[in-house]
């Protein structure tokens, strides 16, 4: 099933997609409905609204609030390549907090003390269960569902400091929706996906999701050799070559370019880019 | 006034610390008055329980569920100089999830996979408002409290990939606690206030809050660059030299010991040692 967040009458609610269309399934948030532990891959059934259209400024983050966001850098060699640091043989974690989050067809703003804007289209994993110490065998058993991030990154701010973490949270730079497509949609891990990013329709990064040097398994089994995840939790599980950071000269994104992630089987996501008011 | 969480007849609990002993407040947490914008310098008078005794085992994390916890790096000049990094120029920032946290008197867990878990005794400010672009002037008006943490790193997995984030989250790593003293008790700041930790009794840090490279108000008003901050926040302002990483040869903590962090008008947080199961 696919989940969608929007306003509708100025109300942010779930609707379910379907070929007809979206009906609005309730007020209750993904995060809640993941805490509960309902079975989205039969709970959008109980949408029985009318079928509509979303407005094109309707579209909210599709979860405002989750537990913890948890995002893999240096995830596929050929990036790695294009930076500054060695191939690695243990993921490399970073947070980006919630209120770094924007909307599918909602702006990525370049912020005012920076011109280094750039994109990063990843594949999102969304946690329905959590636990420790996972087998990686029975690791997408706690797998929701994939949506699309767009994980920007204000690369001078990534660089200020030995951590990333600054410039991987600027308001409105990460981009999550607008659906999420549970697993039982998809092939397992969200493996042999094609993820394609487009700046203005140029495709600027092109690879298959089966490229992760770690995948979500293997993820989620080793970040939980530290950690206890939860339901709700999200993994943004890295992006491949092609970013501005990495060209020769370097290009960042200016107000008015147009960004687009998709991945195969899950659909687009894009967003202007608009310089802070 | 001094807010403490913890366990009575079972339910968790908010109370009020005075001179004469502790009166529970109510059920509702730090983090949901703080959301409400309830003012907790006068708050704290509503508590008119009967004066009680906490069990020594009844304490919980001062704040289970901050909307973010940021943690700040190399931010005393000699724990950086015991580290393998330069001077900072901005402040290093990383995460600390929720699910990394415990409270005063319960263990910091050495994790089954680690036996290089390390203490970080460290100053935490509560925000109770938040904002983007908060003047340097501005931002002490932002803090509700001050209160201890023990910022346990699990080092081999700190520097297991380019982010520290791993090794920062272990589960029972994070101890928070016991009490929120309200800004208005302390110098502005938390400035000029001795901060000392202690395993077993001997003094392993022992440094002035005034010697942080970046006080806490360039830390709120420059992270604010970036990020809006929200009350409920959690800044934990960096540690001072004297961690068991930066002896020669390196001592890191073993089941049994003791680890007390102590700050000059704040209190102590006691938590001893168990290896995880």
């Amino acid at each position: 099933m696919r989940y969608v967040r929007f306003l509708n009458q100025g109300q942010p609610v779930l609707g379910v997609v379907t070929a007809e269309g979206v009906r609005v399934l309730g007020a209750e948030s993904l995060e809640s409905l993941l805490a509960r532990g309902v079975d989205l891959t039969t709970h959008g059934a109980q949408a029985n609204g009318a079928l509509m259209e979303i407005a094109e400024d309707a579209y909210l983050p599709l979860m405002a609030h989750p537990t913890k966001i948890v995002c893999v850098g240096l995830n596929y060699a050929d990036h790695t390549k294009e930076s500054p640091y060695a191939q690695p043989t243990y993921p490399t974690l970073f947070p980006r907090w919630n209120s770094s989050l924007t909307a599918h067809n909602q702006p990525l703003i370049r912020p005012r003390i920076s011109d280094t804007l750039d994109y990063e289209g990843e594949m999102a994993v969304v946690l329905k269960s959590g636990g420790r110490h996972i087998r990686k065998e029975d690791a997408l058993e706690h797998v929701a569902g994939y949506a699309l991030f767009n994980e920007g990154s204000v690369r001078d701010y990534q660089f200020i400091s030995p951590q990333w973490t600054v410039g991987k949270n600027f308001d409105d730079t990460g981009a999550f929706g607008p659906v999420l497509v549970t697993a039982d949609e998809l092939p397992a891990g969200g493996k042999g996906l094609l993820l394609e990013t487009r700046v203005n329709g140029k495709v600027v990064q092109s690879a298959n999701t089966d490229d992760m040097l770690f995948d979500v398994a293997t993820i989620i089994s080793t970040l939980s050799e530290a950690v206890t995840l939860e339901a709700g939790d999200v993994i943004v599980s890295g992006t491949p070559a092609g970013v501005g950071f990495g060209m020769n000269p370097k290009v960042y994104l200016k107000a008015g370019d147009i960004v687009e992630v998709s991945i195969e089987g899950i659909g687009k996501l894009v967003n202007p880019v608009v310089d802070e008011a």
